[in-house]
């Protein structure tokens, strides 16, 4: 039992081998005070609804409805709340999926939480008992499905459309009961290790071994979700290769899919990687509406173009992607990352629900169809590496449920099923949790700058790490000023907005302050609203954000929390005050060499 | 056959066993038209003396200096010369020794010549052949012994005095006759890995177990040169874990030795590598004095302490360590570099016997005993990587043999050797060789301030790599200055030097250009002799750099070199020529940034 499932005390049982099934045994096992009628509705697909009246508790839903239902019910009553007289629901998106960095080897790319849960040494190795713990705790959030290996295709991950197939298959019996369906991420240049001369997508030879590809993989797991695929990206194979465009990639394997009712997820996280930083007209920010935009309504219909939720790649503050605000006639999926690669690596807290409200704030639900994020799971005894990094998880199944669910609530509902702590400190426990992406965000790079991190590790300060480097992440600080202007005076980044946006946007003096350095270069000396200056303010955040992580530090002093959270909780918080103190002092160092301006507090500036 | 050998035109065959007669069969078949009477003189020991007349020709010398009288000899044949009348040779230094930093698992520490020429997969793997190549080169210029094994001594390198002694002891045989000793490099630690409480060197068991290994290994090696040894430097264990000096630490080894008529090489190459970039009173370059000093006179006689010819690390240019010329009772080695860590790995060229000449220029002859190189060596074809390379190998051992050679007629040596070019192109050559380290110094970090490298690589620039690490490597450059005030008004660093040093570096206006941001902390606007300002002078070399890196690749166009070499060289060029536009640029933009000064000639400085 892991994670907020861990006061349900027994596990699911290898015999239980449907998702009706598990619904009548968890409900049995977990409520047993309630007599349950289970009312199979098809038509009510993942939805389910609920009745009691005179001790007779009735649950209808399609197959998966039931069981999303009677998990719902399952955590009201293990939160301590009674059942409700009626209640219903229904995901807002079809498709929930989590995605998993996983090599073969073990290696998680991005994964804080251990090695992976699935692989080892070049084959499959996993406990049959944790993938069912882990079932269940993806089915108790109604996610349903996961794409479990990296979409950066190492050998032998190949393989798993060939030898290792039937373990795949295995796999995926496994879940089947927990209404969570496999895709795989596949390597856009496979049909070259069999032989054929080239994997042009318009070539006859591979359409062909693409359609015999997916017949095999179908013959072998007929629920398979599909295919997800990262090309033409970070030195990835794709179609450009062929002089082909994305379209034509993406609907050549969207076509092998179709007949077995498989989705084809295209990743739109293309850039120019090898940037030289001495070439101003290149933006980064700008790539991904440049390329897809004239390709809006080219993409067969069950192809989803999975669209980072920022321009760049999920720093700690990004503005949503215009991609995501622009196309009109292309199915796609929000993508979002659990895994803490920018965000503190599962060392730092950081719980990211308000985060997405932001996010939903700016994005009408009905723009996209799918929802996915990165994985934050791994070996690890507590599957997530830092205890509260699992309320990421919880809150992205909550949230791709319902997208209007409140921050807070969600948060609550975790840290109940988790801790059951008494209220008081319960609430210590979520206004930690609501506020720690703030506090990061304070001693890290300031003002929707990004960016200055340690190169390639991704965790701690590193001001300059990528200024001279190729990957299209510059700030250009000098004496005077920094940042890069990306309005129409600038890169005209902001003009591939919408009209509101770039109101909200393109002005300095109107700009949100912590929105200000991504869009604009202004001097240490510009006036923010609240009538500091730029500079003062990062020192003024900087020495914030530090004194807030200390004072996290003491707030988690003071609660219950058993072991081994507790050791692990501490641990970790005493490796982030050490970050915090290392960030706030290399950006405030830096700022201060640059433009010789002292803080006006006084406070200590190392020189 | 191979680098300045190459025309040799015979292998050795493995039927050569001793000195002698190896000296006897490379001069009959070198030299077949001289018939050679070899005296052997043991007294001669290592020296050598030569007279012909009559057309008998007579070499007396011990069974070492018989074969380097030969090969020197025969080398003045190979370059077109007339054996003398009368010649006479001994060495300066009795200890002559190339350090391979090679691992078990056939990787190479700081290599850049492929992998390593003894180890693959954790155990000796080598051709014969090779080594039997290797010897002659090595024997030819006068290297007499050969330390295989990284000072960091990864497992199972420990076994080399263990399970791997038969395998050591084939290897010490191969190379015998080429009057090359081994040495290894021994792990501090090691009697822990045998059941020992502690490797504490005043404990009576510690001292039992390594006079053991020593009469262990000296039974399959007599001749074993001895042991090298890192101690609590860079993390590996050492005697400050329990309390001891280095004095303590080392003689107890020695002791081992002694009865064998081994040496123990000590590195003195400690400092803080956990330094808080925060902390101003600890300066790096501080630290092997402060340590050393106080122990002066209290090492054993078989105890060498090879000091690096920099207080901090094989950097482009820094001072003689103070330490060299300080000790008074305690016998010293100085360790050079010819792997090009910090010099452009081998991809740049780097001749450095002008470097060295500047080192001898400083250092009294007899300040030291050994001379000791950290090798540029691997299993590429070419040995050295760039053909080029083994220049500074050749040159090194004949340094090695008597310090005061002209680096011009060293390099013109190796020049004539390798490609006996016609005469002017031979000039060409000579003279790009013997400014390329000119060249390398102007594109990269500015006068004496190194360290403006990519952290861990150490290729190509990154002006704040190391500004915020824990390496005690800082500039602190900021809007208006840049350098560490290493005068007595700073980290009083400078007052580690004799008198006459203090002078030529203590005053800025005195002070080398080329050392100044070594010593001092200067504002970009301080005058140079020369009248142009630091930051001008800067800017300036940046751009001759590169331009003078682009007129090399010109003349060596025109330079007739052989297959493979022409193909390696211009591919090596063109990476040299990218890396300096890159150091320029970048050095320049860092620069520009913090200053706001643009260039006084107009020239490009991307902003």
């Amino acid at each position: 039992m892991q994670a907020w499932l861990r006061s349900l005390s027994f596990p699911v049982p290898s015999s239980v081998s449907d998702a009706v099934s598990l619904a009548r045994f968890e409900l049995e096992r977990a409520l047993p005070a309630y007599s349950f009628r289970l009312s199979v509705q098809p038509e009510l697909g993942e939805g389910w609804s609920f009745s009691r009246r005179d001790g007779e508790a009735c649950l209808a839903g399609g197959p998966a409805g039931l069981l999303y239902g009677a998990y719902h019910l399952i955590q009201l009553s293990l939160s301590g709340q009674a059942l409700p007289e009626e209640a219903a629901s229904a995901p807002r998106y079809a498709l929930r999926m989590i995605n998993c960095w996983d090599n073969m080897d073990g290696t998680v790319e991005r994964g804080y939480a251990g090695r992976s849960l699935f692989f080892e040494g070049g084959a499959f190795q996993y406990d049959p008992d944790r993938i069912r713990s882990l079932g269940r705790l993806l089915a108790s959030v109604g996610l349903n499905v996961l794409c479990i290996n990296n979409v950066n295709v190492h050998f032998p991950a190949q393989l798993l459309l060939e030898d290792l197939l039937p373990d795949l298959a295995a796999l995926a019996d496994l879940l089947r009961p927990f209404c969570v369906r496999l895709m795989i991420s596949v390597d856009f240049s496979q049909p070259l290790r069999h032989g054929l001369p080239s994997a042009d997508p318009l070539d006859p030879a591979v359409r062909a071994w693409w359609a015999e590809a997916a017949n095999r993989v179908y013959a072998a797991i007929p629920d398979l979700a599909g295919f997800l695929v990262k090309a033409d990206s970070e030195n990835r194979p794709g179609p450009h290769a062929y002089g082909r465009s994305h379209a034509e990639g993406a609907n050549m394997l969207a076509e092998a899919l179709r007949p077995h009712g498989g989705v084809l997820v295209w990743r739109a996280f293309v850039y120019n990687c090898h940037q030289d930083w001495r070439d101003t007209a290149t933006d980064r920010p700008r790539a991904p509406w440049e390329l897809y935009m004239p390709m809006d309504g080219q993409f067969a219909d069950n192809v989803i173009l999975q669209v980072k939720h920022g321009p760049f790649d999920f720093q700690v503050r990004e503005p949503l992607s215009p991609l995501l605000l622009s196309l009109r006639h292309t199915p796609m999926a929000m993508e979002l990352q659990l895994a803490q690669e920018y965000t503190g690596h599962q060392i730092d807290i950081y719980a990211m629900p308000p985060m997405w409200q932001e996010l939903f704030r700016d994005l009408p639900a009905d723009r996209i169809c799918a929802i996915t994020a990165v994985s934050n799971l791994g070996r690890d005894e507590n599957l997530t590496g830092h205890p509260f990094a699992a309320l990421n998880l919880f809150a992205f199944g909550r949230l791709a449920w319902d997208p209007a669910v409140d921050p807070a609530e969600v948060t609550r509902q975790w840290a109940r099923l988790t801790y059951a702590f008494p209220e008081a400190q319960e609430r210590q426990l979520v206004s930690l949790l609501m506020g720690s992406r703030r506090v990061y965000e304070k001693y890290t790079a300031p003002l929707g700058l990004g960016w200055m991190v340690n190169p390639h590790v991704h965790y701690g300060p590193n001001p300059s790490g990528y200024e001279f480097d190729q990957w299209g992440t510059y700030h250009k600080a000098n004496h005077t000023a920094v940042g890069i202007d990306r309005t129409r005076n600038g890169t005209g980044y902001l003009s591939q907005y919408p009209e509101s946006f770039q109101r909200r946007y393109g002005d300095p003096s109107v700009c949100p302050d912590l929105d200000l350095l991504f869009f604009h270069r202004l001097p240490y000396s510009f006036v923010m609203k609240d009538g500091r200056t730029l500079l003062q303010r990062i020192y003024d955040d900087h020495f914030e954000g530090y004194e807030e992580a200390a004072a996290m530090q003491e707030t988690l002093k003071a609660l219950p929390f058993p072991e081994p959270d507790a050791g692990v909780i501490q641990e970790r918080m005493q490796r982030q005050l050490a970050n915090a103190r290392e960030w706030r002092d290399v950006i405030n160092t830096f700022f201060f060499r640059l433009s010789g301006i002292p803080d006006q507090h006084g406070r200590v500036i190392y020189d």
